[in-house]
């Protein structure tokens, strides 16, 4: 009989965790399972001038509602006031690993010895991801993340998620399991989209059941032509599908300073930036959210799921 | 006989020795002693893309003809790219051991472990030159002075010259002492007036006889009022002493990028950095310089007086 008990128990456990498993992200939120919520979120908050004033017009409209913050730029400082004067604000860190642009560089938080394996030949990060991750030591992409998690609240910053600067931590398996296990240590949620698990096979053996991340991010491609901006967001929002979804923007104004940083680089450059703070500050924006009625929600939301 | 001959040649010795002292850094140039000469140096190349691309115009006339660079400063690629475009170009370092723009912060070249005394409680250099010389042990000072000159090296950039940003290596005689020791291993000028000599006695006793040193710096303050920025050029050029002058100047746009910098700072802020490219690149300049017989000459030239 008492052996009996136990094993209806252990089922019981069973079916919960499985039950528990099979609850969509909108649903541990407290919305029904076919609610479509969307969380606004700018990159590279602290890289320039320009991005740190646009991307806090931005999130004054309340329109675009998440950001995060790369800690070795050099304006980190006025990114940082601003959190410290709006705490409520949804601001992660975009844990930097890279320095992408030839004339505007940057390099690590930690001691430059530390951290060789993280520096091209000029003492910078890398130009581009994938030459970061065919360098970096994972031992020491842990020290770097985590003095730049520090960086960042001793300055006054509360983060509430964590993503990774051009990818770079997902180029690996490696680096991937540096980025969880911080974010585990942290209890802070990390950009993982549930359709990236079924094409990285690393990610499946990673992730478990208590962390948290969103059903798909959503991003602008290059092969967007500049007049076809508004159209494409437009569309992908009216076609969006329930669940959680990121979409990730670059905000910034098309201004001397963010053309010079971008001089070579069109894609994610200056006149990119401001047609993403266009559109995401667009009473047209407003309308196809309230049409579509899709609600926005936070990392903080999120990051509250964690146990 | 023997012995009068070797006393006469003594005698000879210390004439020669006597007159070399006395004569003119003009005359060493080869020019007249009542030549007026001057190097119109623009500071903090480097810094900012507003400050790069200003100096670079402004260099393009011929009418600035010398500047120095920010070697720890996130745009330091764009102006060493100049740099080795242009080989010609009077380009020296601005040593630097702070970081002033509230905002927009940067630290040191060498690992942030290793020069400890230099950075403030965020990692940065300090703010102010008086904190930056309060705080800095000599030895970290020199070998971060050193690991800026090798980067600049490495980077394609022959410095012509050195001097010390906002001063810091002014002010005290163990920081100076470091300056000269490094500048005379390097065989290269550095930035010191004549004139100062006489206000700091730390300088009488360290400078010697194949130190090269221009007869005075010239520089605005912020006293002037904005209206009155060509008329105190004009006016300093109309009365300037024969000898060799340098007229420090700072060079920028005023554009978001600098005021964002510059917002809690007019003084070598934004609009006064573009009032400093307006005059000295203007057909005013330009014929003041020719009124009164100025010539403009270089640190390169001055250089090469360094046995």
């Amino acid at each position: 009989m008492k052996r009996t008990i136990l094993i209806a128990l252990a089922l019981l456990a069973l079916l919960a965790n499985a039950h528990a498993q099979v609850k969509s992200i909108a649903e541990r939120l407290g919305y029904p399972r076919d609610a479509k919520l969307l969380i606004v979120h700018a990159d590279d908050l602290g890289m320039a001038h320009s991005v740190n004033i646009a991307t806090m017009k931005a999130l004054a409209t309340g329109l675009v509602n998440s950001g995060s913050i790369m800690v070795p730029c050099p304006w980190l400082a006025e990114i940082a006031t601003y959190a410290r004067a709006n705490p409520q604000a949804d601001l992660g860190l975009h844990l930097t690993l890279t320095s992408e642009w030839t004339n505007f560089r940057w390099g690590p938080v930690s001691p430059k010895d530390r951290v060789s394996s993280l520096l091209d030949k000029d003492g910078y990060f890398y130009l581009t991801e994938t030459d970061a991750a065919a360098h970096a030591d994972p031992k020491q992409v842990e020290l770097e993340i985590l003095a730049q998690i520090e960086k960042a609240r001793a300055l006054g910053i509360q983060p509430t998620h964590l993503d990774s600067h051009m990818g770079t931590l997902y180029q690996n398996k490696a680096l991937f399991e540096v980025l969880l296990r911080v974010a585990r240590s942290q209890k802070l949620p990390v950009r993982v989209a549930r359709d990236w698990v079924a094409n990285a096979d690393f990610l499946q053996g990673t992730l478990n059941g208590n962390d948290v991340y969103v059903d798909r991010v959503l991003t602008i491609t290059p092969d967007v032509a500049p007049q076809d901006w508004a159209k494409f967001y437009s569309d992908a929002l009216r076609n969006l599908e329930p669940g959680v979804t990121e979409v990730v923007i670059h905000l910034a104004y098309d201004d001397a300073e963010m053309q010079g940083a971008t001089f070579n680089h069109p894609n994610w450059g200056a006149a990119w930036r401001q047609r993403d703070l266009e559109f995401f500050t667009s009473e047209a924006f407003r309308k196809v959210l309230q049409e579509n009625q899709i609600k926005l929600v936070t990392w903080r939301e999120l990051g509250k799921l964690i146990k």
